[in-house]
């Protein structure tokens, strides 16, 4: 089983990509195919002096889809590595892509050279964000920007087959993202999809105010891209001015300044579960094979993490065991019990 | 120059609302109407020997909209608490409305009340949001939950003028927050709501990412209600999850101890500026008459600060400075100048 890796994707790349898939390709014995500039890719790995034992092929893409661009701009450009490294899964030359690179281009790559389950009608980003005991599934988390109500169903029911096949959670929590917990508050979108949950076998515990969204109330919360990806990213730019208020906090004198060391340790991990680095990335669910999405920020430990964790996926099946779940909550339910979701 | 307070809005009212009201009303002479169950209000007066000595009427109003119920309930209890003291403003036997209590609640009964400001088809909650120097405004923060591109337009308008006339900042730069900084990135709304405010005279600086919200990148920050609320749960419950993550950190050494009690005293003073309770209170802008809504969770500290807030607003006659505002900004802009909007 190869994994194919986005080598071009993410700040400093190919350089921090080549140097975390190196550490997976070592400490896991991960075959790896790295797409992208080939010159520079060994120009990179011939820093790594172990690199003739390991199974790391080199893919031909010299273009890549830069940050500022428009995810569209992958449609334009055969030879970018987000798109070769998905041709590559899609034609069984890999088993699995990872690409910490431009997330709307990968989407983008990944939904026209894979395809969709049947029964989906838009993919959606699998984040993973944490609660006070564990983690939870936010989904979506930037993948389908714009969504009618039929779509949040499918991000639903795809969200839950992933937590309860992947993470081992016995009938998950479903919550609905909206502005209060209420079952009539929320747009005409949320207000649609709540009905169509509502209809469905999964353990749908009504909308779900974001005030909760880090207690743990909810295994699974749904929300359109756009929402998904606000959420993400306040919570990052907050999390950034805390830590921020803490070096000032530091400053100010010496016994601030050790416990704020420890505070602020605490801190980062939290913000590491929060931007993908301790899980390595986010799955792109509802395509018929397994593509990880990493944090365009990624370190060499992150990368690799990620690159870990797309071959997890890739060797336990993730895409069968979606389409098992999927059935289990396709059909109406036939039990009259709404739990409180009207 | 009197304020009708919401006697009965908040939780544990009327007990804090009165306390912080009667704060108000001796510390900075304000005369105040408290709205609400009239033998509950007494009872609670009673506790405070001076109150013979300050300017404090009631407005009896038996009937209260529960933080449970939907908004919509406001227009069948006539005598609700928010309702009749959105009244008396509209009536002029007060300048200008306080509540604490359900804030769909207070944004319907002041809209049927005052009415709209000539040319503005929404009202929106402006909510002041820590940055790293100052603060920012984001609006709307939840009055107006479903909308089209020309209510984001107005509410980028309604916060500029409030930004400017309010909080004395010259220009404000507005952005619209999107799922990314490109022009078009984001919704059909957001789409639709960028071009149209790039046509006007507001020193528009395009979209804007969640992740910049507290770093200062702008002054003010247009969304519909349904986002505006997410960033704002999103942040409380982020905080929330951080504090609790710094109280076990305390219980594992006695240096971390020490140093967790400092910055969680910075958290807890970052939150207070977070969940309105260093403002007191969001102005509630489009309307004809001065509308503050505090924190549902207010202390009486903090119901004194927003009733004082409001004072504020009505003594420095906001609505008539927020017309003159809208005026300024409302032609189509004649200059060519369009920053990086497009």
């Amino acid at each position: 089983m190869r994994i194919a890796v986005d080598a071009m994707g993410g700040d400093d790349a190919p350089r921090t990509v080549v140097h975390g898939a190196v550490a997976a390709a070592r400490e896991d014995g991960l075959a790896l195919t790295l797409v992208g500039a080939r010159a520079m890719l060994e120009d990179e790995l011939a820093r790594f002096p172990e690199v003739d034992s390991l199974s790391i092929a080199i893919l031909d893409a010299p273009d890549v889809v830069g940050m500022d661009e428009p995810a569209v701009a992958v449609r334009r450009r055969p030879r970018a590595s987000v798109r070769v490294a998905a041709e590559a899964v899609a034609a069984g030359e890999a088993a699995a892509l990872f690409t910490a690179g431009h997330s709307g281009a990968a989407v983008m790559a990944a939904y026209a050279a894979f395809g969709l389950l049947d029964g989906i009608e838009r993919p959606a980003i699998a984040a993973t964000i944490p609660t006070r005991d564990g983690a939870a599934i936010l989904v979506d988390a930037g993948a389908s920007v714009s969504c009618r109500p039929q779509h949040l169903l499918v991000f639903a029911r795809l969200g839950a087959a992933y937590a309860s096949a992947m993470l081992g959670i016995d009938r998950p929590r479903v919550g609905l993202l909206s502005n209060g917990e209420e079952a009539a508050k929320g747009t005409p979108l949320v207000r649609g999809a709540h009905a169509r949950i509502a209809e469905t076998r999964l353990h749908f515990i009504g909308n779900l105010d974001a005030s909760e969204l880090f207690t743990g109330a909810a295994d699974v919360i749904v929300c359109d891209g756009f929402t998904g990806n606000v959420v993400l990213k306040t919570s990052e730019g907050l999390v950034e001015a805390i830590d921020a208020l803490m070096a000032d906090e530091m400053a100010r004198s010496v016994t601030a300044q050790v416990g704020a060391v420890l505070t602020r340790g605490a801190l980062r991990r939290f913000r590491a579960r929060l931007d993908y680095s301790e899980y390595g990335g986010a799955p792109l669910l509802g395509l018929r094979h397994v593509c990880v999405i990493g944090h365009g920020r990624s370190s060499p430990k992150a990368i690799a993490t990620g690159v870990r964790l797309t071959a997890r996926f890739a060797r336990e099946r993730l895409v069968t065991r979606l389409e098992d779940g999927l059935r289990e909550t396709g059909a109406l339910r036939v039990s009259t019990s709404h739990g409180h979701a009207e």
